[in-house]
């Protein structure tokens, strides 16, 4: 039971720029690596940056993913003995683009994920996933990926969850609002809460600058099962690259204390179809 | 659209003194409807106390829905135009003992909501809810209730979110565990993700004082669509009474920025069943 060193890389990509986001993303790495990561989590669409003007400019800005920049990210994690999960902008073998993120480790590509909650305009560029968050054994543990709107569906969150995940890399580019003084970004708040529901280790990997009037949070997360932070979880407008030693197989245990179990004690049987119940049950005859 | 005062009582209540309990409920009560509210949320088992030590002395602090406490709810509501939630020990009409609670209005009693999600050694005492949450409309909004450890389900919280409601009000008894330097109560940050991942209203209300060996966090909190506190949302060991002005009607917009609708860009489609997907994918084959 040693713990395991989780990083996130959030850095700045540059809008279309592919092979100087291959020069970020490797420095972000070879950062982690010095620090002793052992799972390394990038941002969303870190290949390509974010605020595409249409789907011919995300079109240009795609890869396959055995192109150039998951075949680096692969040779990294051979090289440098980890688990590397970075967005990149994919155009998949029937020549649609996607939201994508990409698991490999040192073995390969282990996995792809298409983002299936698509945040504002996105859903006028890409296509949306229709497969579950892969959940994939590595040599580190058990790892799950999604992408930052998906973080907001605690549905979907459950899947990799119940599945037995025991750490959650999720590549986030986390649009800037607004907040109450004093206040965390609201998204930090609700993956601490994805978190703790499941008792399930997060990291989320956020990026920083602007791109076209977007603004990011900055706000980079490493939360235990109990939904702690560990490392970021506060705003910011620098590139950084930051480490949290996370104790993994605190996951298998979903005991919250005495008899309760967050997994167990849920209710599924009453999850479907009760809300026509609600809504059909007049409000005089509702007791008894 | 006006905003609507809601209130948190949160009260110390005496272990089985029903008597001495609903003295100390009208009391917050009243201060709450002085300072302008019209909801009025009171914490789980606000008649009786938490503690039992069996089910026979649960048993003995257990009223029926028109029993003592609930009537006299039913009248502060009518004779002070508010709603009122409160928590109380249920026996029902067939001898079961239940951790519920009631929803009143001016015009009476409109929904008896029974826990669902039963915490630790309540499952030793009570009988489980096998309704889900009421969805009433009242003269101020369409409220709904469900109590402390249901709010830590997601599934469960979107069920009256689903259904329109603009408040959820839940009457809680959040037991205080260790939490680290600065960090909110972990249950509040639930509470705010709840709140947000569904734009609807939540006043949790809490209790304080000790039982028994169990300590309260005293961390009620009002939040509003958003997710960000209104009031309350820090420990406290004090009895209190506190309000916020809550705009109901935001939580009519489920939008959160450009085309995204957090209803909306939900995908239940993909929710049921896809776990098995997730786990018998071989690594190897989960591309492309």
């Amino acid at each position: 039971m040693t713990d395991v060193v989780v990083a996130c890389g959030q850095v700045q990509p540059i809008l279309g720029d592919l092979a100087a986001n291959r020069e970020i993303t490797t420095a972000a790495i070879l950062d982690a690596a010095a620090s002793g990561a052992r799972v390394i989590v990038l941002p969303e669409l870190a290949s390509s940056g974010y605020a595409f003007e249409d789907g011919d400019e995300a079109r240009a800005a795609a890869e396959p993913a055995n192109g150039p920049t998951v075949t680096l990210w692969q040779r990294h994690a051979a090289d440098l003995d980890v688990v590397i999960v970075g967005g990149f902008c994919e155009q998949d073998v029937n020549g649609t683009i996607k939201n994508s993120a990409a698991l490999v480790d040192p073995s390969g590509l282990r996995a792809i994920y298409r983002k299936a909650h698509l945040w504002d305009a996105e859903r006028l560029i890409f296509e949306p996933g229709r497969l579950p968050p892969p959940v994939v054994d590595t040599v580190v543990g058990r790892l799950s990926v999604m992408i930052c709107y998906d973080l907001e569906f605690p549905e979907w969150v459950r899947l990799p969850a119940l599945a037995g995940t025991q750490l959650l890399c999720a590549p986030v580019n986390w649009p800037k609002y607004p907040r109450p003084e004093g206040e965390r970004p609201g998204e930090v708040t609700r993956v601490q809460a994805d978190a703790a529901v499941n008792r399930m280790f997060i990291a989320a990997c956020d990026r920083v600058g602007s791109e076209r009037g977007i603004d990011w949070v900055g706000g980079s997360t490493i939360v235990d099962a109990d939904g702690w932070p560990l490392a970021g979880a506060k705003a910011s407008t620098e590139p950084t690259v930051f480490t949290a030693s996370c104790r993994l197989t605190d996951a298998n245990d979903k005991g919250v204390g005495g008899l309760s179990n967050i997994h167990a004690d849920r209710r599924p049987d009453l999850y479907g179809g009760a809300l026509e119940v609600a809504l059909v049950r007049p409000a005089s005859t509702n007791v008894g």
